[in-house]
């Protein structure tokens, strides 16, 4: 149910004829309020499909209405005639549900550079919007699957409210945001400036901090959606807390299922000087091709994670760092120290920790292995 | 002969042990004279291995009588025992010599984190030193070697005077220096305050351009040493015209023989405001692993390239930036030009043109793709 579980909202997931491969590939989401409150956030690359152009401009007031998403197209890089065809999207759902279409965010995934087929979303989003129901979340998770194994749902409830999500994403993973698409509901009643505090919190230390395979997406939103038909006000800081909840909770779910992955990392940073240091100490690891291919290999090779500690602006003493791996210190004080005969990387589960001894700061970094999978998904056809 | 090719230079290269595979694994290069004028560069990684740290004390008065270097080994992250290890090498060395040990550099590659055999080194710098020979650059450019399929050399004679070098380095290749070690030895009469800036212009455009991995080593180093013995002191102008023709041979063998490569591409990005963004562009495509696996698969995802270009902070504007791909320009405007089905990716050259249209300034770097065989062999055992 995910993002029909929260009171308030209908979605519905169909078939368009987008998707080369078949199967649903246009979702709407919609918020039947009473309120109709909002916030979301970006991929902060630059280079910005034409949906995030377009739905920065529409979260701009806090109100949204619906979400409409589609897979089979990033409509990126595809110039006037993309943003003409997002803009037609937003026209023809809100002619379909009465609203402004100045309140319709737009989300789109797939190969980037290709031109979406307008006629194939129009007819696509006029299904959808027949088959609306409370219980289409399932749906709806399921049509924003590209590469995905199966659809990423989640639902935290508390007392008389709850917030529901899906996600969607499995290559392009990397932060700012982890490339993906997300939508979460809540029944609560929040303002969207509360929404907003809450949902940046939330991302900076769950989405920003998924980095399967280094590469930012052009398309990647979070969007939160908040209906109050509840009628119940939470605390801000209980809110922030299960909003942490399920986007920790969705961020696993994408970590899981990411592009040929066998191993899912954990890169735990401490003793860093400060959260930043913690943060590009546990993402230069993450991205070190050399020691994701040694993890695959169920290699616990510390010395790729030191080589690429030394290429951060980071703090730390060379001569004072310890490296630990699912649970055996390997490296003390730069040196050798346990056998790393004594790890064992057999199982899915990898856990780095990297002491800087610089100073109190934390981070976790969520990261994937470079496996032969990773390279037939991604060298085999074009997405 | 590379680095025995100019006067004043001999060189042997023998087994000792250190590599597990067995092989030739140490390498002594002995400037004869009469000068003894030389400069370095080293990795900019701050984990630096052992040999690293004593060879910028030794290179600092400018004056080098040999190498000694060694495969099956890093000598990285091993503690006051590694230095140890490398101190006593150059001892042994300048006692065989008959020189001091502050004129030896150290040169070590292979696995970090474990401590290097020193009586294996030692014996086999003896017998090294028994073998040392005006035609022996062959045996020693073979004694680098870890996992190279071949050994690196290249000369270049002028009238009276030559550049020979030799080099090593498959994986762990990336900027600051491309990971390897290389050794260029010059008949010419220069002072090492001209070999210093010789070596930094050439080693500036060609091995710091080289990013066959992302993965920088902690044991980069190249050495320029001049032993004048061929009486004939060129303008500076040429010598470094010829320097840099060298560098940008062996760098060319580098990428040509990186781990797993099935194709060697050039990013030549053009427009650019400033050379320091048209690197940063550069290498924000070598290091995008969508774009790497693509070229594996001979797709020319022109998309992926963008969508790189977006994590950058260089100047340039979405809609007017173009990209053409072994002479084919796919997007133009930042939106599809010609079809991507014109563009032949099946030979093992790609050249890959991004025009910014920001500025004048160009650089390229060198990449290789993504591919099984890369994965197999940093998964498959440790290196």
């Amino acid at each position: 149910m995910s993002v029909t579980h929260p009171l308030g909202f209908e979605a519905a997931g169909v078939a368009s004829g987008l998707k080369s491969k078949g199967g649903k590939d246009v979702a709407l989401v919609v918020n039947r309020g009473p309120a109709l409150a909002a916030a979301a956030v970006f991929t902060s690359n630059r280079a910005k499909a034409n949906p995030v152009i377009w739905s920065q401009q529409a979260i701009s007031d806090g109100l949204i209405t619906a979400v409409v998403l589609n897979s089979g197209g990033a409509n990126c890089y595809t110039g006037a005639a993309g943003f003409r065809v997002t803009h037609s999207t937003a026209e023809h759902a809100a002619s379909l549900l009465g609203a402004s279409a100045g309140d319709i965010l737009v989300c789109s995934t797939g190969i980037i550079g290709e031109q979406l087929d307008l006629a194939k979303v129009t007819a696509g989003l006029t299904e959808a919007a027949a088959l609306l129901d409370s219980e289409g979340g399932e749906d709806a998770a399921v049509a924003i699957m590209t590469t995905d194994t199966h659809p990423k749902q989640a639902v935290v409830a508390r007392d008389g409210w709850s917030i529901g999500g899906m996600a969607k994403g499995a290559g392009m993973l990397a932060p700012g945001l982890a490339t993906m698409l997300v939508v979460i509901t809540t029944d609560a009643d929040l303002s969207s400036d509360q929404l907003d505090t809450a949902l940046r919190g939330a991302t900076r230390v769950t989405f920003d901090r998924l980095d399967s395979d280094g590469a930012m997406s052009t398309n990647d939103t979070v969007v939160l959606l908040a209906s109050a038909a509840s009628g119940i006000a939470p605390d801000p800081a209980g809110f922030a807390e299960a909003l942490h909840e399920l986007c920790s909770d969705l961020a696993a779910q994408l970590q899981q299922d990411a592009e040929g992955a066998a191993h899912d990392i954990t890169i735990e940073v401490v003793g860093a000087a400060t959260e930043d240091e913690a943060v590009e100490v546990g993402r230069a690891v993450a991205r070190n091709n050399l020691f994701k291919t040694a993890v695959f290999g169920n290699d616990p090779n510390w010395g790729r994670v030191l080589a690429a500690v030394g290429t951060t602006h980071a703090a730390f003493d060379p001569y004072d760092i310890d490296v630990s791996m699912n649970g055996v210190r390997v490296a003390h004080a730069g040196e050798p120290d346990q056998s790393r005969d004594l790890v064992d990387l057999t199982g899915r589960a990898v856990h780095v920790l990297i002491d800087l001894h610089a100073g109190e700061a934390t981070a976790s970094i969520r990261t994937n292995d470079l496996t032969h999978d990773y390279v037939h998904e991604n060298s085999a056809y074009s997405s």
